[in-house]
């Protein structure tokens, strides 16, 4: 397999991971102003992309026009951009492409509970806690997860939690994400954490995942190259790989 | 609906959560030694038993004989006694049974959950956590859901846990069950309580069930008397009526 | 001893767990209307008293008059209210009075760790969470803990904890009670919890209390009742009798 | 300040902190081999020594002798250690020396919470978690924490924790430690964490501490620099400097 940005952060990171890995082969490594030509070149059956939003569009086009596989986490995805993605796959139907936003396994696993858990419960909250060098409250991943809960609960016709507040000093209650209230603590010691908090009569069911290590995205992209070549066309999100 | 050990604490919490639920309608409880022919006198629909291992297969008996749905939370069905209850089922096409061991809703999806995730990290425990009154340690939920792990992680070729232990106080690393270590934590001012860690490099994802009310069974029991209906034969556990 | 109010809820349970003490004894109990002559006719030596604001101050000024210690839950004293106790003391050299807003010992073991450990760290937040009746939020214990942990930082010259945040949902990041972010959460299936997260680089300490029974204040209570005869004078919280 | 052992591990990041701290000025590092009069050459007023139980009374020796005082997290003091630091300090009125066993602020703030606590609750129980490449379980700390709650409740007259096991898989409840149940997790994504859990009639109290970072013994450390010079004579843990 070969790595876009292999010089970067994370690409060292992948390529690290991926030479610990006994059944994976690092073949071909490119970086800003070189050329792609060296996945052809080196046999590189699967590349994993964390470059840039500018990028990558030229990147994935090159390779699925050389049948070859990607892997890809960078961001700046809309439906436009998905859409072209499938329009160049449709020309190569052996070709799969792997986009997703996130991956750290515990990361997607939690949302995916969370989705299944939401409309059992009368109560949800989410609670994410980062370090204070963070700049935007709510997380992006709490966000989404929110955004999951609420829709799950809207379909199974689950009304807004109960809240009896009549009396509150203002952001006691967090933020509304679609009805699901959202709280952020920003501490120094903490790396990236979140917390689920379902309720209902009686009983609670939490679901927390703690990442203190940027490097947790490696285990979910050796699975997304390992995976890839048997799901052709285009997988979004890790989720369909995790055989829920 | 009707129920069976309607004086019984269990029976009791039932016929309270019925009546608080606008959708259904209490129409007939029968206690120790009186006659099961007042369901069928009062049209019920459905029967909930919470009873004794003793009785419960002539109750459930007589209940598919006589078309009624049962949802049952009596313990003590082996794999002979479902048997049975499937020969009587076989000519009953319509009726539908759910025999479960747990309608906690948090529980049950806890298990599931800790199904799902047990083969994407490398390391699991599970810590639960009691009233110092329990008798038995580990639980019988905890003991369930590390033989639930184990077998996912068989199933996806998972090796052991890691663990590096060389000096261990006798007990310090817990009890093994099936290769998942399961610690028990007994204080006062708990009631009920589980936790399954699972890790991998850099993140660990948790899922914790806190039940403090011995009456988490009753939205459980109300879903299986609510889907009963549209479920013909034999179903076991309540993990099918979750949608999951 | 005797009891204020020993056929309200509160009076019943400390009644329960005077009976359940084996070195304590009731000797009368005193309700709405009743005299309070039957505590120096049983000969009491304290009195519990859990009323009203209203009604506070004229049993308190009849007890101090007949030599009896009081412990006294009832809430609503200020300062003046307080200095008018000590006048009433101020004769009776030999009599004790405990006054505590918060008798669960667990509470107030935190909120004094709280205070303990506030100066050293860089950061510090609150979790408060409790069932989806509760009408104010902040909680009432969430506000006063974060009062002193902030007088504690403002002693020791700390400054505020680091965040970086700009772009912030509204609400997200909490309520500011004296500059400590405080987070209110309301889920079914809770009762009264409360979490005090302190972190500095590389490490957090978390201090939780968890309450799911509103007879938790009945050992703080006999505590108070054991201790107030050596405690002449007023004493304001449960706090001094901790050993701390 | 100086530090011995300045190119080791630790002494690297003792050294960083000391340079972003704008009080403290690093005047020489020794390390093995090279020779103390560095630190008199170079005017230090304290010396920092993480070095190894073989040389550390001769550092020590030295360096009362030419009345710089010294903060020391090197291990292997026992009583006679202790005493014959104390008797080289009998001739040198001035100087302070601070021995401690952990200088992560955050856990002697645990333990002395836990000891504080301690007589205060029925039941009491110790869960420590550590990455799967820890030999030892339990860990040193809580090995020491157990012993200090043990001790306390002792001292206060406290009986056993209440416990009604009469099955149980072996070793499912713990590791005994002086009476006191200590759990030990091994999980990969973890580092170092410990929780005490008390509990008591409907409530609990919970202290956690986390550690993600080996440097977290830092400010602990510069704390020990900045007041040992007011501290004559020994101080054993870090304890009395913060201010309880």
């Amino acid at each position: 397999m070969g790595v876009l940005g292999a010089q970067g952060k994370v690409g060292q990171a992948i390529c690290a991971a991926v030479e610990a890995a006994a059944d994976l082969e690092f073949v071909a490594g490119v970086d800003k102003g070189e050329d792609l030509a060296a996945f052809s070149a080196a046999g590189a059956q699967v590349v994993v992309d964390f470059t840039h939003p500018d990028v990558v569009m030229g990147n994935l086009k090159w390779l699925v026009e050389h049948g070859i596989h990607a892997v890809v986490g960078t961001t700046g995805f809309d439906a436009g951009r998905l859409d072209e993605v499938r329009s160049w796959l449709a020309g190569q139907p052996e070709v799969g492409v792997l986009i997703a936003p996130n991956f750290a396994i515990g990361a997607v696993l939690s949302m995916r509970f969370a989705e299944q858990a939401a409309r059992w419960f009368e109560s949800v909250e989410v609670i994410e806690l980062h370090h204070p060098n963070k700049a935007d409250a709510p997380s992006g991943t709490a966000y989404r997860t929110a955004g999951i809960i609420a829709a799950a609960r809207a379909e199974a016709g689950v009304g807004p939690s109960p809240d009896a507040t009549t009396t509150e000093l203002e952001g006691a209650r967090g933020a509304d994400v679609d009805g699901v209230r959202v709280h952020s603590v920003r501490l120094a010691g903490l790396v990236a954490h979140q917390e689920v908090l379902f309720g209902t009569q009686g009983e609670t069911l939490t679901i927390r995942h703690d990442s203190i290590d940027r490097n947790s995205f490696a285990p979910g992209v050796l699975l997304g190259v390992r995976r890839i070549g048997a799901l052709p066309g285009l997988t979004v999100g890790l989720d369909p790989l995790l055989d829920l």
